[in-house]
């Protein structure tokens, strides 16, 4: 017997059943997502590895995966001076850093506004850990070209329209923005050069707690630590709705920042939006409302997305507005089971020895040809657990076919039956 | 202006059109070998680099992107003997690799017989060419478990199935057996150590013709070349049916290989099954029959594949009869068009900056939950060039939406007329 073989560390094998429930949560999300307007576009596995470690992708980027040169020698290897050196391709560690090289390469044929749909597997060298993978599926969209917030609404009516669509129910938005995190930092004297570690702590909210960011932001010298965190608790006795009226009456009440959340807040009357002042989202790369799929049973977020005006400018040269929404499939999956509709009958043919092929075959075509999918299977030793096989892939029925056999003189006996 | 930004060398964006094009045939191929009983199963793009140079990949092993261990130092480079050493992953070069593998790894939750589909991206090193990029997809088919031809006949009926429900007529399935080209060079004395020489020489005889694989034969010191060679081509006047007769009234026509083949033949004759003692494909781990699409118009075949019964077993440690077809997509899509047959009407709203967005985004969610696909287009400039590009993204009416505009008070215009 042959050592254990398995996919590589933190990658998954999926088989049938499991294949056709991601593939019918996908084709799912796809239609609410074309029904809004988007449209389904296409990028390589891999980019140039300059472009992926340009910068954009945080701390994704350590986590790339490096593709070796092709033809390298033993000499290369020698004269190297770190293991970079040898790549010129890494795969792709999310999919908006291979949008907006998208976009700068083919601009000249796109719309104006680009309303863009990617449902795309990216990988990771993280250390591998329950429900986290190396290889996973991520479900994205992105305006480019609109600067409005009309943009962010689009995001988030067709991503409430997915999750609905789904059947997650339950879901908020926590909204927040850029530019009222600097904002506050600033109202509350944090020097320039302490914002981004400031943030990178109150991103940190949910871990450590309240305590424990005043804590962190006094360690780095911020003085009004304690006077300053009042901001991002709820007032006691709060509704999420109620988190509005705190931005309302808040010294950014009258900001451009508080003007486009309440925008998006009164466009979309139907979803439940919260805003959050403690929402920071990790990468760097956001420039204004950014935002989160909540729900309430789990401690972790479904998606998440923002705006980020600045990023596309890095490989085109040109500034482009554009702003982006999430779905992290991989925990979506666990919550969702949609039904196959597909609606054609299942069908098995269980045949022996003594059988016509010829005839097998011409029956198995008129049944498919009559919308019917069809398997052929030779009649097995138990055939009570080969039945329930069948059943549980999803088969409805199946009938013995004999020399002769037409697809009229078939007997057909139901699947569940026999269980 | 930045420097002109592009994928990777030999890779390849695709923009909606294409991608939705792409997508729509693939959803015919799939829904045609479901049908047919067929499942789609998945693996990681990634396999562990000593399974990918296992020796099953034949020439392809070569084009393998190898993918770099993480947390490499500089002396492990300095330590190196082969870059392969500093590569513990590679990107795949086919899918059947991958299926011997997935089957070793999860053989215990499989049925008897595994009827798998593999639509799915592999990668190559190769150097771009016309028509040949370094990502590109295959559709593959595979029976693992079956010993009989049944498994060549249901294959052979699916994927010619495929081509029918695509609109590519005229397809010819050429099909030979590995066993007969061994018994043909047995028969003419070639020694043992030169068959794969000579295997290889005649799977050249496309480029170089009867007359080249007559001379590299005899450079290998094949004696009676001339003599053998006779054996590959159509009589004179022969017909594609006729190509049976020379197998059955040949020394070959009693041989199991060839009653195989017959029986494949007499159970489907409305398939255009051509017998070619001349076809040999490349792979060295065919074992039984082995078959190709060749179409009439074209120099290169569509597709191709055969049994190999001997490959899962160097996973597995125990052999497992498989066969299976694999068609070349990137050809085909070439060849096919497909309507888009969703039939959902895609309307556009046009607004100006005059709107309330709140009216303006419900208005969107009530065309949408009647089945239409809606897009909000900001009205442009130049209005009619905006039209004719919603033209041409499939669109087929528009209306100007105001304040207070309702589903029922829209004035819709028909998108062609625009033109």
């Amino acid at each position: 017997m042959a050592s254990p073989v398995t996919p590589p560390r933190g990658m998954r094998d999926f088989l049938p059943a499991e294949k056709a429930r991601r593939e019918r949560v996908l084709a799912r999300i796809r239609s609410v997502y074309r029904a809004h307007g988007f449209d389904e576009i296409e990028t390589p596995v891999m980019e140039d590895s300059a472009r992926l470690h340009s910068g954009l992708g945080g701390d994704n980027e350590k986590l790339a995966f490096a593709v070796m040169k092709r033809g390298l020698t033993v000499d290369a290897l020698r004269s190297a001076e770190s293991p970079l050196d040898l790549a010129d391709l890494g795969l792709r560690f999310d999919l908006t850093v291979p949008l907006a090289r998208f976009y700068a390469s083919n601009r000249g044929q796109l719309p104006s506004v680009v309303r863009a749909i990617q449902v795309a597997p990216v990988w990771r060298a993280e250390r591998p850990q329950k429900g986290r993978y190396r290889q996973f599926v991520q479900c994205d969209i992105d305006i480019i070209g609109e600067t409005g917030v009309l943009a962010e609404i689009e995001l988030i009516a067709a991503t409430t329209a997915a999750l609905d669509a789904l059947g997650v129910p339950g879901c908020n938005i926590r909204i927040n923005d850029r530019r009222l995190l600097t904002a506050w930092l600033e109202a509350h004297s944090v020097a320039e050069e302490l914002r981004g570690a400031a943030l990178i702590t109150l991103d940190k909210l949910d871990k450590i707690g309240i305590d424990g960011v005043v804590a962190e932001l006094e360690a780095l010298g911020v003085t009004e630590a304690r006077a300053m965190t009042g901001w991002l608790e709820p007032v006691a006795g709060e509704q999420p709705s109620g988190s509005w009226s705190r931005l309302i009456d808040s010294p950014f009440g009258d900001s451009d920042a508080a003007r486009d959340l309440l925008a998006i807040r009164n466009a979309l009357p139907t979803v439940p939006l919260v805003f959050d002042p403690s929402l920071v989202r990790g990468m760097g790369y956001y420039t204004g409302p950014i935002f989160e799929v909540a729900h309430p049973q789990f401690g972790y977020s479904l998606g998440g997305g923002g705006r980020y005006d600045g990023m596309i400018g890095r490989f085109l040269g040109t500034d482009v507005p554009a702003c982006g929404f999430s779905l992290g499939f991989e925990r979506l999956i666990d919550l969702v089971d949609l039904g196959d509709e597909s609606g054609a009958v299942a069908s098995a043919l269980v045949y022996d020895d003594t059988i016509d092929v010829a005839e097998l075959v011409a029956l198995q075509r008129s049944l498919i040809a009559d919308g019917s999918r069809v398997r052929l299977v030779r009649r097995p030793k138990n055939l009570k657990v080969a039945l329930e096989q069948l059943t549980t892939e999803g088969f409805g029925r199946f009938a013995f076919v004999t020399r002769g056999a037409t697809a009229g003189s078939l007997e057909w006996r139901a699947l569940e039956s026999t269980t």
